[in-house]
């Protein structure tokens, strides 16, 4: 806005006059400076938390083509239920009871135990037509539900990593179990403690879009899983060889991983949680540069070390090391040196793949490599925190620990308690014809004709 | 903006002075509290248009997946192409005449019969540098060819919807002259009837985003069509068996769902059709909320109630129940009791399992279940407006009767004219053989072998 | 804003006084008729450029799934790698040196060897909490990473394009090093010519998004590794006759142009590279309606004269045809009698279709037909801004040849040298298995059973 031009000469004036004219000039140019205007900045930051939100819905699809992609055709239907449905699940309890938990009166630990969740009183008057509501609901930053919407979506990412890890033999109802509670109470109180003010947010813990509090939270809980469920049937033999379970469907596979990416730049961005000035754009600038060159630098990364460690320049491991470089970057993507995002996303990359190679030496059968991706460099993120973003190395250990240790344990109890009542695992007879077929009564590819999985068959006959 | 810094004590002035000085605090303290200003809600109104309309756009890839994986491997390139096709012949009749039948000059039935349209004289006056011209430009809140833009989008879906029911039968070129008269004339006639400002707008139907009027038109158009077409050979047996025609890919299939789950973000949201201020950003977060809810609530519910209506949980029950629930909020997702989204979408979900065997057992195939997710429940949520979005019954009912029976109608006797001229469906022999070598001399998969499809040539046998 | 209500009578006042009020006046009407403020610019512009921005990534994805699917399912897993190592190479390169060569002090031809890129001084200091800083940062328009992403994601389209020309025979690594001379060197030549304000530039050459810049060179490139690298074995046979080469994955190669679609709306609206104003809306609604009706108008162009010149009603032409109507339009969407975008997007996708039939009879084997839809339409498109968006056709035939001679010579240097040393071209026998197991060691569908390519092996005991 230039006021200034509205303002002639005041030679002609008395001094109380100029003293006036002075006022004018100075309101003038109070509003030729202004910043942007409150209502303004409402609408920014709402309509910032609703475009990037939309985004981070659209990395559940993401997963489901990555994971679809990733499991053998027998299971790749269930597979896309158990996403769809893992996302309805998240965002319904989120709405019961989740975000009251995580967001509403934190105390430390924990939230309020409120049903539902909704509009404040004054966005309700103010849609009812009474304008004098309108400088309340200004007064709170954004929309009340923008806000909901945007940390919903987080929750179903953090559901989404572990059906991937527990693909091709978790049972379709006993995951929709776990992701209730997931929804509902696990991921809501690491929230509390965190983005909802609680302790470890007292503590000075630096997470700006999750590495600890989302992925590694995933990834925890998608460790517990794979622990307590067992590898899949054959997969690791007893002369201690691995059975290569190499994925059904390649281009989806990396269409998933495209969408993850973009969908990160609302995940990692949205994240800066307010669009309202200069600064806001700025650092949100800043947080999508960094976001694309961390996960640029793991692809590079996890190529480059698939050679030497799996002994193969390895799409896969490529393909996990954008998602490892992403997930490494997001507690800190607001650096302002980029190239530090080039490193961290590098590192992220090369511990990827490592972690791929470990975990199969430990037995852990993860299909889609999770854990490596979301666990392992989930916490090298948070850790990164204390390179370049001004992180307290000891806090953000802690994070990391009081973190993992809850939700480690939290998802051990609950996949316990589900496969003494419900049971985790299909039977073997089921995972032999593919959950598609036994559960579903589908398959997904019928019109393609399959190659027989004989191995399995041998491995069973000779189990029997 | 905060003016209020700028007003010293005014103590020392004379009582004109104070007067003045008066005035300037009015001033400033109107700059403090100042909506967003006119020109800053010209650039959000339009952007919202622009970006989701992009959204909107998107959608037709969804349809497109959806169709191509429901469809056998023999027919889905042409759907592909069928789907193409129509977005592009959809925005092509909605520039040279169908938005101004639908907005320009309603007179209660129809628009004006003007060829093509564009920018404002006031625009093109601003584009050439004519600052004057831009009062007259804001005082349209929005550029005139956002909103253009954001309607075009809209004839497309319609179309989508009836690509899908009538698969694998109706032949390329006809279907292409179904859809030229669609977009350029039954469309419009029913929005230029509601959203153009026509009579059932002035007796005040509602419909927020289209469930009558774009999915329960696209629903009437298909449900003419594919009563006019009959069902695919051999898909009603003789003993009143129905043969399965389980999709060919179903990881694409659940992409469309995804795909049309996010799009519908921007479907309803720039629906809101403004947000230049904190009225319409709240309004629009609800929106997006609601949006969401009713999916989700809509695919728990079709995977629930598969079981006891389908014999299964059923994976494309309830990814056509994400579609239900979608379309069942979609005339009235501006509600601010959150929870009756989730109502609202869980009875579209079970409308639409019912009406997929309702369906069936009326012997009408519809290949991808777009009249149950479409048509009932546009007719359910067109109708629910009445529950929490404050619509009048008979209203709403009017609209729902006189929709259906204009689109049905003019649907059921273009497909005649058609029929009757061109012939709408293939010949048994192409349809045998599929569309894809047919009618575009290609295969959708050529490099996998396929299984033969025996039954169908049996059946052809029976009836020679 | 409306300030007017704040300014009561005066009539009361003395002459000064009056004036005084005038002056009051003056002020509330700037600010009731004021421009959008400067800060709510800078967000704008910024917001603007990280949308669209992230659209154009998107279009990453598009390319890949396009190639996937086009090239046999040998080849579709090490095209997928490609494709996200040329984003991650490109972006990461971009950022090492080509953005400071394109944009950073150009000289006329070139811009600085300056190392790395990051937010201003300004930047900082406001990210440090200076808000003095402030002035200096909203100065600018834009924040300086937002516009650096926005740029960013124009190289990898260019290196996309020469992925899909190139496909099923060059070399992995060899790709690569291409990718980073491209993304480090020759494309930021060609944008420190135009964009970065060099020579061409500063003849009058226009091309809005990049017509000429990111499609031709990409093109150019392309047609140049065609000519190194040669055709498929037996593409050509010794009879003249063509061996057909089906894509082997016709829906995601229709999913592959959505994605393109869509996100060229980011493209070239984005390419607006402002959004700060009335003017600004109004002719980026303009961009992205042309954007949209050109595709359009190529894809029936190209359905409609796929017939005639090859033979059938092709769907692959048809979505080329899109492609090149988005090509045609990207010099100069901005035109405001839009039927002018529905004839060139027309011509756009005719001359396409008749370049992948001349390209066919000069044996330059283009497995996705890219240097037509991206060349040859580039080339028309850059003419075209003669006809309706101002061009003058000397200076703008002197840009389409000044970058094709440079592009094409440098690009034929460069993978003359690639050969020479490492080599373009796989061996016949990893041709003849497919990169995926030769160079990957996985199949992009390993559990589908495959058609054996009889005439391949054949071909080659043949040439023995």
């Amino acid at each position: 806005m230039n006021c200034n031009s509205a303002i002639p000469s005041i030679r002609r004036l008395t001094l109380p006059e100029r003293l006036l004219a002075g006022f004018i000039l100075l309101v003038a140019a109070s509003c030729a400076n202004a910043a942007v205007e409150q209502e303004t900045q409402f609408v920014f930051n709402t309509f910032s938390f609703l475009i990037w939100g939309a985004l981070v819905m659209w990395m559940c699809a993401g997963f489901t083509m990555l994971e679809s992609g990733s499991v053998r055709t027998k299971n790749a239907s269930v597979i896309c239920l158990k996403n769809i449905g893992l996302y309805s699940i998240a965002g319904l309890m989120y709405y019961f009871v989740g975000y009251n938990l995580m967001y509403t009166d934190v105390s430390g630990w924990i939230g309020s135990f409120t049903l539902l969740y909704g509009p404040s009183a004054e966005e309700l008057a103010l849609l009812s037509g009474d304008e004098e509501a309108k400088a309340a609901v200004i007064e709170n930053g954004y929309s009340v539900m923008s806000d909901w919407f945007f940390q919903m979506v987080f929750v179903a990412t953090t559901a989404s990593i572990i059906s991937g890890t527990m693909a091709e033999r978790v049972k379709l109802w006993s995951f929709f179990i776990f992701t209730i509670f997931l929804a509902a109470i696990i991921y809501p109180l690491v929230g509390a403690w965190t983005w909802g003010g609680g302790w470890l947010n007292e503590m000075g813990f630096q997470d700006f879009a999750g590495s600890t509090i989302v992925h590694s939270t995933g990834g925890w809980a998608a460790l517990a899983g794979a622990l307590i469920i067992g590898p899949r049937l054959g997969k690791f033999r007893a002369d201690g060889s691995v059975k290569s379970t190499p994925p059904s469907n390649i281009p989806i596979v990396t269409l998933g991983v495209f969408i993850l990416w973009l969908g990160w730049f609302g995940f990692n961005g949205g994240s800066q949680l307010a669009l309202g000035g200069a600064a806001d754009a700025v650092a949100m600038s800043n947080v999508l540069v960094n976001t694309n060159l961390a996960a640029a630098a793991g692809v590079m990364a996890a190529i480059s070390v698939s050679r030497p460690v799996l002994g193969r320049v390895d799409l896969l491991a490529g393909l996990n090391g954008a998602i490892a470089g992403l997930v490494s970057i997001t507690a800190g993507p607001d650096i302002v040196a980029h190239y530090w995002a080039v490193i961290i996303g590098f590192v992220g990359g090369v511990i990827c793949v490592v972690g791929m190679k470990l975990l199969e030496s430990w037995k852990v059968d993860d299909v889609v490599g999770a854990v490596p991706a979301h666990l392992f460099a989930g916490v090298w993120g948070t850790l990164a925190v204390c390179i370049a973003a001004g992180g307290n190395f000891m806090v953000q250990l802690t994070g990391v620990l009081a973190v993992g240790v809850f939700v480690f344990l939290a998802s051990l109890l609950l996949w316990y308690a589900i496969e003494k009542t419900v049971g985790v695992r299909v039977s073997a007879a089921v995972e032999e014809v593919g959950q598609d077929s036994a559960e579903l009564g589908i398959e997904s590819y019928p019109e393609f004709v399959l190659m027989p999985d004989t191995e399995d068959i041998e491995h069973l006959r000779t189990e029997d």
